[in-house]
């Protein structure tokens, strides 16, 4: 199957329903805006022994590259319209490779409601490199930023931390056979869940919100610095999965739960009082809402830790 | 210097001007779109050893990436508007390189009016890969496609063909002294020259359009597929620069002329009645449009070369 054959059987079906695609066979997809809404585009790019190890299944593949884009549209309170893919390949990935991850990309862009617009697939000598383009659309003046934070907020996050930085502990040991637990937790960091109905429905009540891809310490300090402002968390209030709960912990549990990256969970500041909005949406959508901390008029990050306050400079993943 | 220090130092200046990049501080840009138009947007990724040999001046690889993606805003009529850069890294590529790259990207921002909405900086094992993605802005319902060729179109290519070609035989010659020739070839394959104004002039005149990026015959045969016609084109009346002219060629010259990729120059049919108004546009913008055949009601390109005529089913650059 050659570039021209791959882009007519695997990827024209993806954008056989966006008029914008133009069928995949012209220079440009073409876009033709929704009335009263803002476009709100993100960029993410994945590299083989450094985000993923490579021998994943490229279903798998295709769905967190694509999951890590909607999770920065989901952070904005965004919903999803359509991506571009580039998609850099070794001489390794085979026609079944190649149907895999577009299998794997169909399945997403249909849960998620979005097309393929355009992109480019090309050669690479080395590993895999994939960079996706995501768009979305929010009402005028809606989307959520990460500045807009002011002292007195509480400061929320969804979900539970830590799986994803367990499951690539997981993954790493290349054990043959897996339990419940440590399937579950792999799973969080090869497939994580983007926020995205729930970030829509954050419009008009987070202050303030960012996704944490690169580790709550470190992406709350982010979301600080934009907002001019500093927090503090309260790290018995940290939620942890069950399966989290009952893996064999790291002496460091704590520093894994402040800087594990990849749980692309939503964190956001909101007024007090919104809690109980906030405790009915969590019900509402079935996704636990937890109360970390709060904002302070002070800069930096202070973390409350059984009666010691840690002060947190710079802590997470840094791509270099 | 690291990933937010390159960012802030490097990154943040080429958005400093557009309020949708947020700075680059937040999870994605936002976007108002401009009333009355339409937003073109491609995408295009280059990768070191299939692309670009690995020891180009950085800036110049900043700006054939971004050149390549403003060819195909070009090649549909398309202003610039703005983009979005994954950088994948190796660990060769230190300050100073990182400082030469940004500062190629920021002149051809300039130049060509647009500016960094956001994008991924990230490290890679094995070779520097690229990927792009522009935004450019039409009218409404004046973007130019690559069909809407009819039989009688006569068929236009801007500039000259086979410099970049020819260039790249520069390129892998590593000659440590060129000649002006040389130079100026080298010069066509390392920094085409996206054909934006023309493109814009061309709205209401073209057909049909695209760029040549994998030559000519590959790429005529895109558009007359795309259009359901054929081609009939007069090998005689090909472009060539003068450099080229003078060059020595390789044996299979006509060959490399109609296969040889990269030019990104813009290919397009119009009516007969416009050729008068094409001569004076050519003359206004001193850019060479030449009349190189004539749209059929046929299928496939035939070439009428020395009273013989070829016929070209599938011939041109291909990734895999």
């Amino acid at each position: 199957m050659d570039e021209f054959g791959f882009i007519a059987a695997c990827l024209a079906p993806l954008a056989s329903r966006a008029p914008e695609a133009l069928g995949l066979k012209d220079d440009a997809a073409l876009i033709t805006p929704r009335p009263g809404h803002q476009l709100v585009v993100t960029q993410d790019a994945i590299t083989q022994s450094v985000h993923f190890i490579g021998d994943e299944p490229p279903a798998d593949l295709a769905r967190k590259l694509l999951r890590v884009n909607l999770s920065d549209l989901a952070a904005m309170g965004a919903e999803p319209y359509g991506c571009f893919l580039s998609l850099m390949l070794p001489a390794a990935c085979d026609e079944a490779w190649l149907r895999g991850f577009a299998s794997g990309l169909a399945d997403d862009l249909g849960h998620y409601g979005l097309s393929l617009f355009g992109g480019d697939t090309t050669r690479i000598r080395g590993g895999l490199a994939l960079s996706l383009t995501a768009l979305g659309y929010v009402p005028d003046g809606t989307a959520i930023h990460r500045s807009g934070a002011v002292p007195g907020d509480f400061i929320y996050v969804s979900g539970t931390l830590g799986d994803a930085a367990l499951g690539l502990r997981v993954a790493e040991s290349a054990l043959k056979s897996l339990n419940a637990d440590e399937r579950w937790l792999l799973d969080r960091y090869r497939l994580p869940q983007p926020r995205i109905a729930l970030g829509q429905r954050l419009r008009g009540i987070a202050h303030a919100m960012l996704d944490i891809s690169d580790g709550l310490a470190q992406d709350l300090g982010h979301l600080c610095a934009a907002s001019d402002v500093g927090a503090t968390l309260d790290a018995d209030a940290l939620p942890v999965s069950e399966a989290a709960g009952r893996f064999a912990h790291p002496a460091n549990w704590l520093e894994t739960l402040l800087t594990g990256g990849d749980d692309y969970e939503l964190l956001f500041a909101a007024a007090p009082a919104d809690a109980p909005c906030l405790a009915a949406l969590a019900v509402e959508m079935d996704v636990p809402l937890t109360r970390i901390g709060v904002i302070t008029a002070g800069q930096g990050v202070h973390i409350h830790c059984g009666g010691q306050t840690l002060h947190v400079e710079h802590s997470g993943y840094r791509h270099f």
